[in-house]
C-alpha cells in the first residue's frame, strides 16, 4: 500500500525530502527473505514515518520519546510489563485482539487477555467457589457452552480469575497465596456454574511512566469491573474474554479499552438471606448472580 | 486528519468494530489540556492502530514486539541507547532531523548527530589536528562559513569529531582517553583549516536486539565514512550535519540513512611526500584532503 499524504505547510522541495527518505528506508529492508518480516517491517516504516511527518515532532519531543521508552524499558521486569500496559492503554492490545477475533455469526466476543492469568489453578467441581477466602461478595455465575449451531458443549474448560474488592489478584502479593481463580469443565448438558465474588473496579499498575502519561493527558488508569474467561474444548477456537458489570459508570472509560456490549452482563444483587441456587448459607451478606452464556467457534475460522 | 482506510479482506462489520476502538482511543484523550500532547498522543493512537490493521498483526508477533522491545530496554543504559539505535535505523531519527531542519536557500543541509559527541573537546587553533595521536591517514580539512548572502562569518564555532581507522570513537574507549575531537573557530575571513583523519566506514553497535533485527532483515551495520560538524555562531542556526567520501560504496548503504548529496565531498589522497599545505611533514604516509565551505541559515529561519 502506498499513501501519499499532503504536508500543506511544507514545501514541495521538503516533501520531496521526507519522501526520499521513506523509500530509502524503505529499499533497505528490500533484501528481507522473511517475506511476512519484511511487510511488518516495511509498514513500519511507512506509519512511523506518517506519524512524525504528521505532528512534525521536534527534536526534543523525540529525545522525550526516547527517554520515556526507556523508563518504560527500565521499569520492566519479569513481575512487571510495561511495555503491555502501554500497548493496552493506547488500545493498540485491543486492536490486535480484534484482528484475529472477527466474529463469526453468533460467537461470543473476545477481550484482552491483561497480565494476571496464571496456569495450573486449582480444579474445582461444578458449582464451587473459586474465591479461596478472597475478600468481595459472594457472586454465583452460571450458562451454557454451546456451538454456533446451538449444541451444547460437554466438558470445555472453563478458566476464571478475578480481582478481590480491594481491586489485587493473588499473583500481586509476593507471598505464593492462591485467590480468585480456578478451572472447571462444563457438564453433559454444556452447563456450567461457580462460586466467585461480584467484580469491583481497579486502576491499572499507574506508579510508573505509563501512569504518569495517563496523568499528563487527564486520563484515567481505572478498569472497568470485570470477571475473565478462558473456554477452549477440542476443535473449537480458545475464547479469551471477560463479563462486564451492567450499570458500572467505567464501562465507557475502561482504560484499556476492552468492553463490548455483548459482554455487559446484569449482576443482579440480592439481599442477606435470599435463598440460594445451591442452597448455601451466606449469612448476613448480600450475594448478586449473574448468567453469561458462551458460544464458541470452530478452529480456523 | 481523519483518514479511512479499506481493509478489502476484512468485513464491513469487523471494520466498524476496529473503527469503533480508535474512536474510544481517541476520545480517552480529548480531555488532555496541552493541546500540543493531545495531538502527539492521538496521531500515535490513529498511526499505531493503521499499522496493526494494516498487518493483521497476529497475537504471536505482537508478542514478539512486546519482547524486544524489552530486550531494547534491557540493553539501553548510560553507556548505551539501543532505542535511539531503533530510531537511527527505521530512520525515524533522520526524518525527525528533516522536519526541524527544512533547507533554506542554499544553506547547508543537517543529518544525524549520532550518539559520539562530547562537551569540552579540546580547542586547536586553525590548522592544528583534531587527531590526537589516533591511527589512520592524515587528511587536511578546510573551508569558510558563510551566510546565506555570502558573507564570511568569523568566530563561528566549528565542533569537528570522527572515529579511527578502526572504527571507534574514543569515548568507545573504557580509560576516558580523548581523541578524534576538537573545536576551533573560523578566522576574520570566515576561513576554517585543520588535520583530522580520512573517515572510515565502521558498524553501529550491533550485538543487541537492534543488530539482530538488522541480521533478520539482510540488513547491514554499516555507516559510510564521515567526519561530524557542528556549527554554532551568534544569531545562526546550529547546523549539525557530516561529510561523506565521494565514491564510499556504503553512500547508498547507510545504516541510519544519514546521507545527503550535497554532503558527499572528495576526499582526494595524495602520494607520500607530496607537499602539505601547511608544510607539516609527513614522512612516508599518503595524507588526502577536502574541501567544505558551510552555510548557516539565520536562527529561526
Amino acid at each position: 500500500m502506498t499513501r501519499q499524504q499532503e504536508y500543506t505547510t511544507v514545501s514541495d522541495a521538503q516533501q520531496a525530502v521526507e519522501e526520499k527518505l521513506i523509500a530509502n528506508v524503505l529499499t533497505s529492508f528490500e533484501g528481507c527473505t522473511d517475506d511476512r518480516l519484511k511487510q511488518i517491517m516495511q509498514a513500519l516504516v511507512r506509519h512511523l514515518h506518517a506519524f512524525i511527518r504528521d505532528v512534525r515532532l521536534s527534536e526534543t519531543e523525540w529525545n522525550q520519546a526516547i527517554e520515556f521508552l526507556t523508563e518504560v524499558g527500565h521499569i520492566t521486569d519479569d513481575k512487571r510489563q510495561e511495555f503491555i500496559l502501554l500497548s493496552d492503554v493506547l488500545g493498540a492490545s485491543m486492536q490486535t485482539i480484534n484482528v484475529n477475533n472477527e466474529a463469526r455469526g453468533n460467537a461470543t466476543e473476545a477481550t484482552v487477555f491483561g497480565p494476571f492469568f496464571v496456569e495450573d489453578a486449582p480444579l474445582i467441581e461444578n458449582g464451587g467457589d473459586i474465591a479461596g477466602g478472597a475478600a468481595g461478595e459472594p457472586c454465583w455465575v452460571e450458562g451454557t457452552v454451546r456451538d454456533l449451531d446451538g449444541n451444547p458443549i460437554p466438558g470445555a474448560r472453563i478458566e476464571v480469575w478475578e480481582a478481590d474488592d480491594e481491586g489485587f489478584y493473588d499473583v500481586q502479593h509476593a507471598d505464593g497465596r492462591v485467590y480468585g481463580r480456578a478451572h472447571l469443565f462444563s457438564d453433559d448438558k454444556g452447563h456450567y456454574r461457580f462460586w466467585g465474588l461480584t467484580p469491583t473496579p481497579y486502576p491499572i499498575p499507574h506508579d510508573g511512566p505509563v501512569g504518569r502519561m495517563l496523568q499528563a493527558t487527564g486520563r484515567s488508569p481505572m478498569r472497568a469491573s470485570h470477571l475473565h474467561f478462558m473456554v477452549t474444548a477440542p476443535q473449537m477456537r480458545t475464547l479469551v474474554t471477560h463479563i462486564f458489570v451492567n450499570g458500572d459508570e467505567l464501562l465507557k472509560h475502561d482504560t484499556v479499552f476492552g468492553v463490548k456490549q455483548s459482554l455487559v452482563k446484569d449482576f443482579i444483587q440480592q439481599p442477606a438471606g435470599a435463598p440460594t441456587p445451591d442452597g448455601r448459607e451466606l449469612g448476613e451478606t448480600t450475594w448478586a448472580k449473574a448468567h453469561f452464556d458462551i458460544v464458541l467457534a470452530p478452529t480456523g475460522s
